[in-house]
């Protein structure tokens, strides 16, 4: 088999079989298929694209590419979470609690990425001493116990995916629903998973800026994903303004907490109930999601899930003190108020332009050697639809830089677009696939 | 800039700047652009493909992209001629002084390529002594003295085009119009001459295997050459069946001595004809075809144009007297008829079969460091259209060795196919594009 002639092929039109994929990442992995090679593939199924069987084949031989998450020891059907990502995307933080609260498994291997504020981790690091750094035996261990944990990764779980995305990234060849959707469930099926619940995001901060599209990743996935043997279900919500109102690590992690306390913000909580409830479905724990969403109320009511994030942080080493009081995680130097300076109905807010501000301030990372400060960020009290009054305060932002507060406040106000009329804002939960 | 853009650009269906394909191809010569982004960008090409502007700009960009040959010092016009090869193609050494004869310069640099046969400069090699090796200056003087000259490849012509050639060749990005006519076209600029008349094939045997490609490509390049300020034009002519009988180095210099003598074969008599006609007229040495085939007539009729044969091997150090007793060129040792297996009219000839069995015989390079056997090939005696009994000569092969000869045979006769019916020949000489 030549590599050559399978350029030729899908340059052609042809449909590529699960033989020629294997043969393809596998070589690739080792070295044996150049980058100009490959380049040219993908430049190629950028424009003639697969079928559901090539993507299948790609997805299963890119996640067979490296070391596979075995959580064969941990008890019960282990349900993973994906986002495709967002500005103030805390939702592992309460959803795992929660989710954990109703007897369902989260086992969870996790990376440290680039963006506006840090990955879970990152933010789970709030928590004084809190460490992901734990053995693979204390991994399993605590999940059988307690239900929750997050290890570093360790594994080098689908190197061809890693390879081949750096590739792409480099050859204007991202853009591809095939490619970005084996890209996703490649790493999720190689981080061992029975059940994969899908957090696709839509709109100005998400990677899908349009919901049909949203709409054609989420049904790529959830098909892949099925082709793997795995539940899937994918949620499709929006993310053209930032998610609840804090955008930051700490801040983030403060608004999670309240929202364990049963305060959380009105489109935060509906993601998180809809999300939590076809986990705890998928999970085995409810039989359909009313039985699910019932528990989930029940467990933020009584309390149970604020304590089971005060247990999953202590069995990592981190201080479970502060979930009961949120003054211990990490405070920035300088809190100031973000004013308004016209009046009018909030239109629309640049999602990512909020984004930007927390990477101003320090809350992300550029590069990988980036080091986050976990204490700044921002805390909107603005969202799209609300009335504003000149001089009324639209953000508060936590600062340790005089000057990077400067820039960040410059850049947030005119992230907001105003108007005279009511705006209709449109659904959150735009849809589900299944 | 930076090449991502580029290639994103392109990918997108967008235009390429001047600027920023000068920018594209410095850059990829001077090794800063990877392969595997060039090869993304070559893919996207083949998509989106490129208009005239862009492709014009490549062209030129290619073309100055390393050394060219400066051939102010040769006095006249200096006309090249290009063929995009076929089977039995000596074009060249029946032409070159049959048009240096009418008083027009020709001053050419060679390389040796892969093939059937060897090129121009292995076929002049059957002359013992000729040599290539000669000094700029050599080859200067002898221009303005006799009118003709071949030298050795010894500057760096066109180093981009060398350097993404070879990419394309390995990630299926060859086969695009613009990027053919560009790699053809700027060797061509860089070689300095200032009219450039192109022959362009046609058929089984061609690399464009269907006219309306070959026209396509031929408008292609003499609008590109008409962009780099040369006198262009193309003949398209067919190479549907071998050009002329004979195939095989020395076989292929006897056959175009015995052109210059008047009995050359039709088809091939006509090429010449056709091609050096346009040649003399590019070159100011006539006012109108009719007049410079008139020309052409002449100096063969006379003899004049064998002479500048004999003149020119000598000149470069060949023994000029197998131009008049061509038994002194290499002579193989075996020397057999292929009989035909089949009585009909011959329907069809794979071309490149006959081409592969001149290979198989020792006549053409696979590799770069094959050596060729000068003195094998095939002389065909029946050609398309023409009637043949069972046991009647179809060609007679000249060998070195009997297993060869055996496995080439072999071949042979599978390449011709028969019919029942008198065949109506297609007209050799499609068009011309100026």
């Amino acid at each position: 088999m030549r590599m050559y002639d399978l350029i030729m092929k899908k340059r052609n039109g042809g449909e590529l079989s699960r033989e020629e994929i294997d043969f393809m990442i596998s070589e690739y992995t080792a070295g044996s298929i150049p980058d100009y090679q490959m380049s040219a593939m993908m430049m190629a199924i950028y424009f003639r694209g697969m079928n559901e069987e090539e993507t299948a084949a790609l997805t299963i031989a890119m996640a067979n590419s490296g070391e596979t998450l075995d959580l064969s020891s941990i008890d019960g059907i282990k349900v993973d979470k994906h986002s495709t990502g967002g500005v103030g995307d805390k939702t592992s933080i309460a959803l795992g609690p929660m989710v954990a609260s109703c007897g369902v498994k989260i086992a969870k291997m996790s990376g440290r990425g680039l963006g506006h504020t840090g990955g879970t981790i990152d933010k789970l690091e709030s928590f004084e001493g809190f460490s992901t750094g734990i053995t693979s035996e204390h991994f399993r261990n605590q999940v059988n116990r307690i239900g929750i944990s997050i290890m570093g990764q360790t594994l080098d779980l689908a190197p061809a995916d890693k390879k081949l995305y750096a590739l792409r990234d480099v050859t204007a060849t991202v853009d591809n629903m095939s490619l970005i959707a084996s890209s996703i469930m490649s790493k999720k099926i190689a981080s061992g998973a029975d059940a994969i619940i899908l957090d696709v995001k839509t709109g100005s901060g998400a990677f899908m800026k349009k919901e049909e599209d949203a709409f054609a990743l989420a049904k790529e996935m959830v098909t892949l994903g099925k082709h793997a043997g795995r539940q899937t279900v994918a949620v499709i919500s929006d993310m053209d303004e930032p998610l609840g109102f804090a955008v930051g690590n700490a801040l983030e992690v403060k608004e999670a907490i309240e929202t364990l306390q049963g305060r959380g913000p009105e489109d935060f909580v509906k993601l998180c109930m809809t999300l939590g409830a076809q986990m705890v479905v998928a999970g085995g724990k409810a039989e359909n999601l009313e039985q699910a969403e019932k528990m989930l109320s029940k467990i933020i009511e009584d309390g149970t899930a604020l304590r089971k994030l005060a247990e999953f942080v202590e069995a990592q080493g981190g201080n479970p003190a502060a979930v009961y009081d949120t003054t211990l995680l990490p405070q920035a130097s300088i809190v100031e108020e973000i004013l308004s300076e016209k009046e009018g109905y909030i239109e629309k807010i640049i999602c990512d332009e909020i984004g930007i501000c927390s990477l101003i301030l320090g809350g992300g990372r550029e590069t990988k050697e980036s080091k986050i400060d976990l204490s700044v960020g921002l805390v909107l009290h603005k969202k799209v639809g609300d009335y504003v009054k000149k001089g009324e305060a639209l953000a508060t932002v936590h600062a340790n830089d005089r000057q990077k507060l400067e820039a960040a406040k410059e850049r947030f106000v005119k992230a907001y677009h105003y108007c005279d009329k009511p705006v209709v804002k449109a659904a959150f939960i735009k849809g589900i696939v299944r």
